[in-house]
């Protein structure tokens, strides 16, 4: 199945996710992760759909979500500078693009290290919990871990 | 904003529903009403883009749907014919082009006033009972009121 740019962009307003997730690692320096991830969530008979994306956006992983529904999700630096790269020669055209300019936001504090810092994690938090499902408690938890309630 | 056939198409993959219902009309001849109709809902901050599928499809109409959700829904024939005329030419990637199939041949009954006739409406109940949302219970009562259980 061949996909085209401009159905890409109309089925991730649809039904993309741009997320970020500050979680707890003792093993990183900073006692934080930072995640970026994109995702797009199918019912299992679309499963096709998934592995489309998959190959159009050169990465990612197919998996099971939850019971009957699956998910592309790519986490990799690299495929998400690629899906970063493709959204802004081709801009989303719902109110999920003020999502993504943030994503791309952390993407790149990603792709430069910063988020190894507690200044970069603070940045990070700070796109992130205006961004859909954030969780606002959460990450005013982890500013007041790092020194910054 | 402009959209291109390529998003619409990729958009309501994601978002659109093909809905047929059959309702109980007394002031109908054979007692039922078929209500064919495409919606595509969005929470209120991407009202926009319902306006905009408003002036692709040159027809429907956008209304609350519940809560902080709208709807751009289409139900006059002409509109209906319109979208399945350009979603003939721009098919769906997704499962929905099986109930996109259908669903026009619900409309095409429509069109020829099938839908007038007990036989009409049972055809469209064949139709109907296998699509997304369906209510088989509700199909087979009606299949039942007009003399076939």
């Amino acid at each position: 199945m061949e996909l085209s740019p401009d159905w890409v962009v109309g089925f991730v307003d649809g039904e993309g996710c741009f997320h970020v997730s500050v979680n707890r690692h003792p093993e990183m320096t900073i006692g934080y992760q930072v995640l970026p991830e994109f995702v797009v969530v199918q019912h299992q008979r679309d499963v096709q759909i998934l592995h489309a994306l998959k190959r159009f956006f050169r990465g990612g992983v197919v998996r099971v979500n939850h019971g009957e529904r699956w998910c592309f999700r790519a986490r990799k630096l690299e495929t998400l500078e690629q899906v970063c790269s493709f959204f802004q020669r081709h801009p989303l055209k719902t109110k999920k693009q003020i999502d993504f300019v943030k994503f791309r936001k952390v993407v790149r504090l990603v792709g430069s290290k910063e988020h190894l810092t507690a200044e970069g994690v603070k940045k990070v938090i700070g796109l992130a919990k205006t961004m859909n499902l954030a969780d606002p408690q959460r990450f005013e938890d982890v500013l007041a871990d790092l020194g910054e309630g």
